[in-house]
């Protein structure tokens, strides 16, 4: 039944490659402003692209920020379900740009992957799901089930607008289940199922000292050096044993039952001190690293700066120190309320002598945990080990995809996360790839799964 | 006696003050390595100068780094004392430059301030004692004193030929004593003799995790966060009291008498926390702001950073963390045995999981006293008295001048501190200035000075 689908896939490999090649080329970082023209020349692509596919209807969605493409599909019809399709055609900022091999914007094949900033997170995987629409289009006239696409380009800047849009929209938007293409396997080539995901918070902790900065000699030991200030505040909110020591952090959490750790330990998953380059792991005190990875909440300092960083030293007291935190949340935790405790802390351990001020990250989410044995999920699983022959496994990953929790919020449909990446892809680093294979397997993966649609 | 050299400072004021602008628009940012002929050409400015106002003889002596600038004027006779005159023409980096109020490099005067970069921190007092030998040159058709004039372009980076050069150039640098014009006075107006100065020492920490930036979802949980051991490091090093915690570091500390704690406490000093904009003042527990930065040893992270600095959010574990730390010391107290204990406690405090090294700054300087009592400070303190209509006082202060240290300890001559800077200047800072009526007060003081030699 899928051979003519997939044939197509493989006569025209070379022309669709280029056309993702095309895609990649577009510097849509959303986060950076300077941007804001190729972050719509991307949307412009979506938008031609489907429409040459043949979708019913597209529309380019405004925000106040960038742009949402929507699109419709409704000729499978009536009888045939209606899926909502999210991703995102947005990426990460590039920095530090002297540590890529090659241009992030200059798409290149090297040892059997595609590297560009996006290939993986998530135009690469944006694409895969269109090009399977084209096969489908071109070679059975039809696609087995009707399609309504939204993919934003907000998704690197915390999905600003999207909630709203969501909401405002829900009469063109709503489907009978929801697919997500913007997650990975636990190993390259192992279907993996992702059953949960984490949630999200943040906080930015500004210290702010002296009006300027100051000169060590003249001032040391009179004032309160806002990088030691800072360096106190955050050593007192998570202990060396990776126990975060914020009061009430734990108080919601939703315990991991042994048969979970069981399952947990039985995922093949990777060595993560080598796939990091590492020296060794570190995790939550009790746990392993994997368990701490995929079911513990997490504690991160995302960046931390004050004063000089140039070449050589300069005997400074800074004027300011900033830390930017966020938090990957399990299911029990409010984000709100985490953000709230961690405000508490960092107001009661602020020292004299220094301005500490919270700004709390807009962007949160509630962690997310679906049904392993969903009649969807399962038809995905059976898709997955098609595809790449192999047992797919169930895990539980330490990322947040907040649009999950909107979907579901306000849908109230399943959703199934058809990712494909793998965890050697690099995202929001320097050299991100995606495998041209995980790339083949992955577009076969979807044709069979929409093909059991047919069937229906 | 004076007069006529006065008169001439008076009748030249615009003309000079020209000339000093000339000097302070070059960029000559010894740490920069983008700047070196800017350094250069600062050098051949001097070496002009000297050779227009008449000295007998003037060398660029060329070192690894940046070359100092030597004269020699040897017409005040046999009987004449000869002065070694040290300044130093490089200045610090200018950023961050958005704060700078006027182009750090074009001079401008407003409010009877001199704003540019090195107007204080040396340019600008280096300037002073050459204009006033200019006018005994124009006016006497000598200058009471043989002087060796040895200027420097590596201060802001440690000074780290001078000691060579010094040692291996004795034959033409020995002097009878010293004059170095590379301080500040208490307080605006207010005439200060310096008889104490601190010592120098410092050490890089670099905390190196994963060998690249990782998504905190993926990895949060595994990975240590080379942010947060740093953190932990740093204020593992200097508690909340602003006390310094590394084993050993107070052993050799030369403990301050009540005496010694009666006289700062009668020096006027400045409003720290209004000079400074800082909230509070914050010193070491059983100490006075005043006592700590005057006497006591200071321990200041002067950079830190790791991880993402830019706009919104990036949820990254940062593959680094680096603090860039300096120690200014007391009498007592062994720079090299104090890098040697903060890498010995740094090395004990790192945790599992990220690798930690330190790097040994390169400079370090031991602490300096004089007796207050000795003839030629005592005609300072006179000089000042007479310039500025105020009784002189007598501090010790928290800043570093490595070149006393070397002077003394290689040419075992009195060595007196005539400086005229303010504690508004805003040394290494964004909006350095010097005002202009410590500009001419200065050189009234200096003129004075170099008239008591005349009597000899």
């Amino acid at each position: 039944m899928s051979d003519q689908v997939l044939n197509y896939l493989t006569e025209n490999r070379d022309r669709l490659l280029n056309k993702l090649k095309e895609f990649l080329a577009i510097q849509s970082i959303s986060t950076d402003s300077l941007h804001k023209s190729d972050v719509r020349q991307a949307a412009d692509f979506l938008y031609a692209y489907l429409e040459n596919i043949g979708f019913d209807q597209m529309e380019i969605i405004e925000t106040p920020g960038h742009p949402l493409v929507f699109a419709e599909y409704n000729q499978a019809g009536k009888n045939a379900p209606t899926v909502l399709f999210y991703g995102h055609y947005d990426v990460q900022p590039v920095d530090p740009i002297e540590e890529w091999k090659s241009d992030p914007f200059s798409p290149e094949v090297r040892d059997g992957r595609l590297y560009a900033r996006g290939s993986s997170d998530d135009k690469g995987q944006v694409f895969m799901q269109l090009a399977v629409f084209e096969a489908y289009m071109k070679t059975k006239g039809k696609i087995p089930v009707n399609v309504k696409v939204c993919i934003e380009g907000e998704e690197e800047i915390g999905s600003e607008h999207l909630y709203q849009t969501l909401y405002d929209k829900k009469d063109i938007f709503e489907a009978d289940f929801a697919v997500i293409s913007d997650s990975g396997m636990v190993a390259k080539n192992q279907p993996t199922i992702l059953y949960g995901l984490k949630g999200f918070t943040g906080i930015e902790i500004r210290v702010d000292g002296p009006d300027h900065d100051l000169h060590s000699g003249m001032y040391g030991g009179a004032i309160r050096n806002p990088n030691m200030a800072l360096a106190h505040i955050l050593a007192s909110m998570k202990n060396m044993d990776e126990v975060v020591t914020v009061d009430g952090f734990y108080d919601d959490v939703e315990p991991l039952s042994d048969a979970e750790r069981k399952l947990i330990e039985t995922v093949a998953g990777e060595d993560y001190a080598q796939a990091t380059g590492a020296p060794s792991t570190a995790s939550e005190k009790g746990y392993t690293a994997k368990e701490h990875t995929m079911a513990r909440p997490t504690f991160e300092v995302n960046g931390m700066y004050g004063g000089y960083q140039g070449e050589g030293t300069k005997t400074i007291i800074p004027a300011s120190a900033t830390a930017k935190i966020t938090c990957r949340l399990v299911p029990g935790q409010d984000p709100i309320k985490v953000q709230q405790l961690l405000k508490a802390h960092v107001d009661k351990a602020a020292p004299s002598g220094v301005k500490v001020t919270v700004k709390k990250e807009k962007l949160s989410a509630n962690a997310y945990k679906v049904e392993p044995d969903h009649p969807l999920i399962k038809k995905a699983a059976e898709s997955y080990t098609k595809a790449f022959g192999k047992e797919t496994v169930y895990v539980r990953m330490g990322g947040s995809i907040p649009v999950v929790e909107w979907i579901e919020g306000l849908y109230h449909i399943p959703i199934v996360l058809l990712g494909f990446g793998t965890p050697e892809d690099r995202l929001h680093s320097p050299n991100e790839s995606f495998p041209l294979d995980s790339y083949d397997k992955g577009m076969e993966t979807l044709v069979y799964y929409w093909e059991t649609f047919t069937e229906n």
